[in-house]
C-alpha cells in the first residue's frame, strides 16, 4: 500500500456513467488529485507535469468494483457442498464452519487467505459479514485495514433459530455489539463497522429494534438478507404475521432504509409494494446470481428491478456464491438474466455486458459514496488489467476487451490496483512487458 | 510430448465408474502398461519395480476429460458479442470470423493459440469443428497431432442457407470432403477426421445423404448439431416436412447413428420419440450448458436424459460457450440443472458434482472407446492437479477437493497431463514443491 494520492495513470480507460452509457478513452491519462478523479485527458495538461506518471500503456484501466455482499468466514469452504439448499446448507455447512471463528488462531489463518485473495481481486469496496464473534471480527477488520481496501465489516447478530453453538442471548448480543462498535468506530481509516442482523428469522424483534437504534445512534449502515428463498419467506410470514411482506417486517422493526443506509442481499421474490418501499427508503439491493443458483434459490428478475430504478450492486455472496471475482459475478448476472428470459418471462430482456459492468462499478460503488466511476470528483478506485496477455489473432476494440474479461479474466491479469487514490499494489513491470 | 507408455503415477487418485459411483484412492499408485491402466495399488507391486515412477504425492490424479463439442475457429472470439441469439450470432459474428480461415496465415496464428490452450487444459479428447476450408482444417489437425491429444477434427460442410462468403456448392463440398479424407485418413497417430455437416439447415438433402455414405465408406464418425433453439427446430420442420422431428430428419437422411458413430450437440428440445431414437441408434449427446445459456437457447433437461440412459458427454462449445475448461463446463452443467429444477420442473433433481464429473470423464470419454476412467484396461488419460496451492485453513477430503476444483480450478493448477499413456507435458517440480 502506497500513500501518495496525486498521480497520473496512462492506459485504455473505460468507465460507466449510467447502465447503458459507457465512456471509452483509448490511450489516455487519468489524473488523480488527493484521491479523487481530476479528469481524463488525451495528453497531460501542463499543470500536472510534476505529478508522477504510472505508465500502463496497452492495459485496460477500469474502476474498482464493489462487492455488496459476502461472508468472509465462508471463504474457506467456497465451492463445497454445493448439492444442498439454503436451510440445509446453513445447518450442515455454514453454521458449523462459522462457529470455528470463536478461536482466534483459526480465524487468523482463515482470514489471511480471504484478505490476501480479496486484495488481489477486482474488488476495492466490500460489505462483509464476519461471524457473531467480536474478537475475530476485529481481527478481520485489522487485516482489511492494512490492505487499503475500503470495507464495511459486520459482527453478525443472531439470537434465535440458530444452533446452540452459534447463538447469542438478546441482551448479550446488544451489549457485545455496542462494545465492539466502541472499540472499532474511529480506529481505522479504511474500514468501518456495519450493523449486521443475519436475517429476520435469526433475530428476535427486540434485537432487531435495538440494532436499528444502534445504527441511528452511531450513524452506522446496516446489511442483511431479504427474500432469498420461498421457504424462508413463508417462515418470515409465520414469525411476523402482522407484516404484509418480508420488507414490511424489516420496516416495522425500523431496519429498512430511510435514516439508515441499508443494503439487502438477494431480493428474489419481492412484490411491487416491496419494490416501492426499497425505492422510497433508498434501500440498496445486492444481486448475488451465483449464490442464488448454487443453493437453489432461483433467479432475481434483475431487468424488472433495473427498469424500476432500484439501486442495485452485485454481490459475490461467498460462500454460497463460489467465486470472489466480480468479473465472474458479472458473467453469472448476464447468464441468469438470459435464462430468466428463456424460461420465465420472454418480454424481459436479458441484461447486457454494459449493464453488468455498470452494476459492478458505479451501481454498487454508489453505496460507498462517489465511487465506481472516473467522472470528475469521484474517489479514485481503479484496477489495471494486462488483458493482452491472452493470445489473439486479431485486434479488439476496447469495449470488446472489457466484455471478454467478464468471461475470462484471470486473477493474474490484474497488475495494479488503487482505492481512493491509494495504491493497493503494483506488480506491472513496464520495461519488461511494453 | 514424451513417448514412454509404461510407468507409474503416484498421488491421490479419483475416478468414476458410473454416474453416482466414484472411486477414491488416497496416496496410491496408478500403473500404466503400454498406454493402458494396469491397476491402482496402495504400494507398488514387485513386478513393476523397474517402471519409472512419477511422484505427484499430494496432487490429485483424475482422468483426462472429453470435450464432445467445440469450434476451433471460434476460439479467437470467445466471450464476445454475447448479447446476441443463435441465428444473429451466426450471421454477425461466427460466419464472418470463420471465413477468415480461408487464409492459411490467419488460420496458422489463430489455431496456435487454440491448440496451445487446449494442450494446457483438462481436456485429453475432443470432437472439433474446423471450418469448411480443407487446407486450414489439415493445418489444425497437424497442430493437434503434435500435442499428443486424441482429437476428431471435422472439415465443416455447408451448401445452403449460408452467406456467399462461406458456402460450398453441393458437388464441390462432396469432392473436397473426399479429397480431404484421402489426404488425412492414415496420416496421424492421434487425430482422425470426423464428418461434419454443420447442421441440417445448412446442408441440402443430397449433401447430407452423401456425407452419410462417406462415413460408411471410410468408417468415419459424424458430428453435428441437434435441436439447439426453438426457431431452428421450426425451420427444420419447414425444410424437411416429411419428418416428424429434427432427429427423424437426420435419420431419414442416414446420418443419425446406427452404423455411424454419431455425436449431436445440444439436444435441448427433443421429444420422447427422439430420445428413443438416440438410444436405439447409439447417438451420443454433447451437453453444452454455457453455450445454451449465452445464446439464449435455454436449458437441456439433463436429469431426464440421464434417467433415460442416453449416452452423454459435455461440450465447451467454444465460442458460443465462453470457456474451454471442462471444469467450468461441469460447474455450468450443475448450475443450469439447478435452475431447471427451480424454474421448470421441481420434480427433476439437479445433477450433483459426482454426476458432472462422470459426464466430463467416462461419459464423454466413452465416445472414444475405453476412455475416461482408471478401471483396468482403460486407455490411460490423466491430469495431475496441484490443488493444494489454494490456501485453506482446514483439510479437505479427496472428493471435497475434486468438488472445489469444479468451481475454482485455474489453468496453472494442472501440472502434468497424459493421453493414452503419452505424457503431454509435465511441469511439476517435485523437489521444490513437496
Amino acid at each position: 500500500m502506497k500513500k501518495e494520492t496525486s498521480f497520473i495513470l496512462r492506459g485504455d480507460i473505460v468507465y460507466s456513467k449510467a447502465p447503458l452509457e459507457i465512456v471509452v478513452n483509448e490511450d489516455s491519462y487519468l489524473v488523480c488529485m488527493n484521491g479523487e478523479v481530476e479528469g481524463v485527458y488525451t495528453s497531460i495538461p501542463k499543470e500536472f507535469y510534476k505529478l508522477r506518471l504510472y505508465n500502463y500503456e496497452g492495459c485496460l484501466i477500469i474502476p474498482g468494483m464493489a462487492d455488496l455482499h459476502l461472508h468472509a468466514p465462508q471463504y474457506s469452504f467456497r465451492g463445497l457442498n454445493m448439492d444442498l439448499e439454503l436451510i440445509q446448507w446453513l445447518e450442515q455447512v455454514a453454521f458449523p464452519e462459522e462457529s470455528k471463528y470463536s478461536e482466534l488462531i483459526y480465524a487468523n489463518e482463515a482470514y489471511d487467505y480471504f484478505v490476501e485473495d480479496l486484495k488481489k481481486s477486482a474488488t476495492t469496496r466490500a460489505c462483509v459479514f464476519a461471524t457473531l464473534h467480536p474478537q475475530s471480527t476485529i481481527l478481520l477488520m485489522e487485516k482489511l485495514e492494512k490492505t487499503g481496501l475500503h470495507c464495511m465489516v459486520g459482527k453478525v447478530n443472531m439470537d434465535r433459530n440458530s444452533p446452540d453453538y452459534l447463538v447469542e442471548g438478546t441482551k448479550d448480543s446488544i451489549t457485545r455489539t455496542k462494545k465492539w462498535i466502541t472499540s472499532v468506530k474511529d480506529k481505522y481509516q479504511n474500514v468501518i463497522p456495519i450493523i449486521t442482523p443475519r436475517f429476520l428469522p435469526s433475530c428476535t424483534d427486540e434485537l432487531m429494534i435495538e440494532l436499528g437504534n444502534i445504527c441511528r445512534e452511531y450513524q452506522l449502515p446496516l446489511q442483511s438478507h431479504l427474500s432469498e428463498n420461498k421457504g424462508e419467506i413463508k417462515w418470515v410470514k409465520e414469525l411476523f404475521p402482522s407484516a404484509d411482506s418480508y420488507s414490511a417486517a424489516y420496516e416495522q422493526l425500523g431496519t429498512f432504509g430511510g435514516d439508515i443506509h441499508t443494503v439487502m442481499a438477494h431480493c428474489l421474490y419481492i412484490d411491487k409494494y416491496e419494490m416501492d418501499l426499497m425505492k422510497k427508503n433508498g434501500v440498496y439491493m445486492a444481486h448475488c446470481p451465483s449464490s442464488n443458483t448454487n443453493i437453489l434459490s432461483g433467479i432475481a428478475p434483475l431487468r424488472t428491478y433495473l427498469d424500476y430504478k432500484i439501486q442495485i450492486g452485485l454481490g459475490s455472496d461467498i460462500g454460497a456464491g463460489d467465486n470472489l471475482s466480480l468479473f465472474n459475478v458479472m458473467a453469472e448476472a448476464i447468464k441468469v438474466s438470459k435464462l430468466y428470459t428463456c424460461l420465465v418471462k420472454a418480454e424481459l430482456k436479458p441484461i447486457t455486458s454494459r449493464e453488468a459492468f455498470y452494476l459492478a462499478t458505479k451501481g454498487g460503488g454508489s453505496f460507498f459514496g462517489k465511487v465506481g466511476s472516473f467522472e470528475v470528483g469521484y474517489e479514485l478506485d481503479a484496477i489495471i488489467i494486462k488483458d493482452y496477455s491472452q493470445g489473439q489473432p486479431r485486434d479488439f476494440q476496447v469495449e470488446e476487451r472489457l466484455e471478454r474479461l467478464i468471461y475470462s479474466a484471470k486473477e493474474n491479469d490484474i497488475v495494479a490496483k488503487y482505492c481512493k487514490g491509494t495504491q493497493i499494489f503494483d506488480c506491472y513491470k513496464s520495461n519488461s512487458l511494453l
